[in-house]
């Protein structure tokens, strides 16, 4: 009988995984620029750090983890999302205490949740995200979110749409959450039971409603622009405005709700718009969360972050038709015939991976035919050839397929004749 | 009240991250040269995988195994080590179908074993492995080999130890079993419980024994090296040939028995000499094991792969005071002064950036001579510095940190002159 892998859960193999290291390597090379530094947490956490972090009242919590025991009894968690781990790391290992702060921190990795899996959706997932804490400086706003349109702009992705809010301070939230909950009250029995839920628990959350989204309280509900006191609309008038001189475009959205609980101030999502796309537009979303490196247990810190998924962006790169340049050939193949040439072909090969030229020959008992046409099916940039005449005659056959040309040369010279011709290729 | 991370995790913090990103990409860069391509499988698999794949009898399978139910009630492990998975993925993806064997791949990433945490042995660390799935060509045994030891030494280390046996083919495994039975049979009531075990199951792994290596008998016993029937034997003088023709150096030990059931032909392990490492000195192992695929559900395919353990090599390459090239210096640190210059500098920052340029600045309100100092702990290679006279100008002072060098130049020629600069720098 055969296994398979778990539901919701993909392998990705050559062909496609070089897509994920180039996406990996053009956004490590962004957040260098940006000088955000690497963080790795671990795939698991304690439970309560979910409960705390994301929010007991979440879906996510509520429905989504991986959650079991291990042999010593503890309640582990497999990390749904990664602000929350990196918090706890920021916090346990003291990086408040540093100097130059604010910390910036990048982080890559697979994320679990248990949900339907669907296209875009799959039960382990890779996020890559960004965190910015110890500032509350509306430029820092600015900046995580410019990281993040470079990061897709850098990839190729053209049809982009920046939607941005201000989630306010607390003060200003709990006004416009007593006007929520003013407005909604006298049509609760018509909203769906979630939002029931909600409109007691986080009303905003009403306006995240995807059932209940063309009920027409929606489209009169008080918008939380309007309730922002003076420091939440000067900091909110600041972002823009350091966006304005970035010259990044964007769209006010005043229902634009985070579905986590601890957003506040600054809010932002990505969308594509290209056509191709489907019906999943989303691409990343972030915020603003001073308060949660209290509720893990640091000291008052201000934080913002975002991410974004690493299969829907390959998603939106598809749907654009975007190329990625990948380098599929293979720098030199070496065919060898005979017992005693296989033996010496096998301490060329060595010698020239050494000095570092990707080489590669057959391990499979192939005739020279098939040789030929494995180093052709790998796109050999060249064909050494070690036959018993060479071999007798302590030479190699060197052949530069894009021309042609062929030499053959003292077998003791390979090693650096090859690096020679590389040398000359890649200036 | 604050949290932790699980017992036996570890956070890779700024600092110390840069070493695991360096070797992981000469690790990749290795893999490059042998034409082993990276796959990724999933964090967790179906229990049975490890059951059937690590076997059944292991200390992995029946003590130290993250094992849990999904919501859906599946029972799935957290991966304990590569192979299995990297295999099921082969035999699901019909890998085996493809042009082009054998299959070459190279993996990185997080295992999970619940053990005792103690310095080099987490419950959560991480493997770079490698597979050659397809081929039972010597030659690909002692390419396996060639690349872990040149993993090593491209990292810097020079105390390697590699030792090497063969396990024979199922012929001489049973031949062998029962000179060993005979052998330890009359000893058995004097060997620890593990091994009475032993004896029974899988009689090799008393030799691998730690509590019983003094046992008389042990020094005693019948060689596996005696009982290889010609195809084995064969078979190990070529590996032990192309190693030599490579120039790779060996050390024959017909008691190197792998810990995993699944083991045949060629064994290694890789060993640090160095004085500094303490008493964990094996720093990887593999070896063949045909018959997994089949075991996994696939068509009869030989295998042999390695791995390696990360957290080991770092601790390796500290023992040996190897010093890792890594760079620490900010490219541009941008010092801005009053409310107008910051919006500006904000701007400016964001194009040089755009422009493949490390920049960074102040989020945290600092003062002129603060924002200096930031710069200078960072190790900025230039100052650029934006005040209300330059602003007015329509300027900018660049200072060159390395030379003391500085020009004011026009602010809307920075991100040229710059490029030019580190065009400049990296020639």
């Amino acid at each position: 009988m055969s296994l398979k892998g778990p539901r919701g859960t993909q392998d990705i193999l050559p062909g496609e995984v070089e897509k994920w290291q180039f996406v990996e390597s053009v956004l490590s090379d962004v957040c260098r620029r940006y000088n955000y530094k690497e963080v790795r947490t671990p795939i698991f956490e304690h439970t309560e750090l979910f409960q705390r972090g994301v929010g007991d009242s979440t879906d996510i919590v509520q429905k989504e983890m991986y959650t079991f025991e291990d042999r010593g009894g503890r309640s582990l968690t497999l990390r749904p999302e990664g602000t929350a781990s990196v918090v706890r790391s920021f916090v346990q290992n003291k990086v408040y205490g540093l100097p130059n702060q604010p910390t910036k921190y990048y982080y890559f990795g697979p994320m679990f949740r248990y949900e339907r899996p669907q296209q875009g959706r799959m039960r382990q997932f890779v996020q890559f995200g960004i965190e910015a804490l110890g500032s509350d400086d509306p430029a820092i706003d600015a900046e995580v979110i410019a990281l993040a349109m470079n990061s897709y702009q850098e990839l190729g992705l053209q049809s982009l749409k920046l939607v941005l809010n201000s989630l306010g301070d607390q003060e200003s939230r709990e006004e416009h959450r007593k006007a929520l909950i003013s407005h909604f009250d006298p049509h609760r029995e018509e909203l769906c039971e979630d939002c029931q839920v909600r409109l007691d628990q986080n009303p905003m959350r009403v306006l995240d409603c995807k059932k209940d989204k063309d009920h027409p309280a929606m489209s009169t509900a008080p918008s939380i622009l309007e309730y922002l006191n003076d420091y939440s609309r000067t900091y909110f008038e600041n972002v823009k405005s350091y966006l304005d001189k970035m010259g990044i475009p964007y769209t006010i959205d005043p229902n634009l709700v985070r579905g986590l609980d601890y957003y506040n101030h600054t809010a932002f999502e990505i969308m594509s718009e290209s056509e191709g796309f489907g019906a999943i537009t989303t691409l990343s979303g972030g915020g603003r969360y001073n308060g949660l490196v209290e509720e893990i247990g640091g000291p008052e810190t201000s934080g913002i972050g975002f991410a974004m998924s690493i299969e829907r962006l390959l998603m939106a790169l598809e749907a654009e038709g975007v190329t990625l340049p990948l380098e599929e050939k293979l720098d030199c193949y070496i065919v060898a015939l005979g017992e005693e040439a296989e033996k010496e072909a096998a301490g060329v090969v060595y010698q020239l991976r050494k000095a570092g030229i990707q080489v590669d020959k057959d391990y499979a008992g192939k005739k020279i035919k098939a040789q030929f046409k494995s180093a052709d099916r790998l796109q050999a940039k060249y064909v050494l050839v070690l036959g018993e005449n060479e071999l007798a005659n302590g030479q190699i056959n060197v052949k530069r397929m894009a021309t042609g040309d062929q030499e053959t040369i003292p077998l003791a010279d390979v090693v650096e004749y090859m690096k020679n011709e590389f040398e000359g290729e890649q200036s």
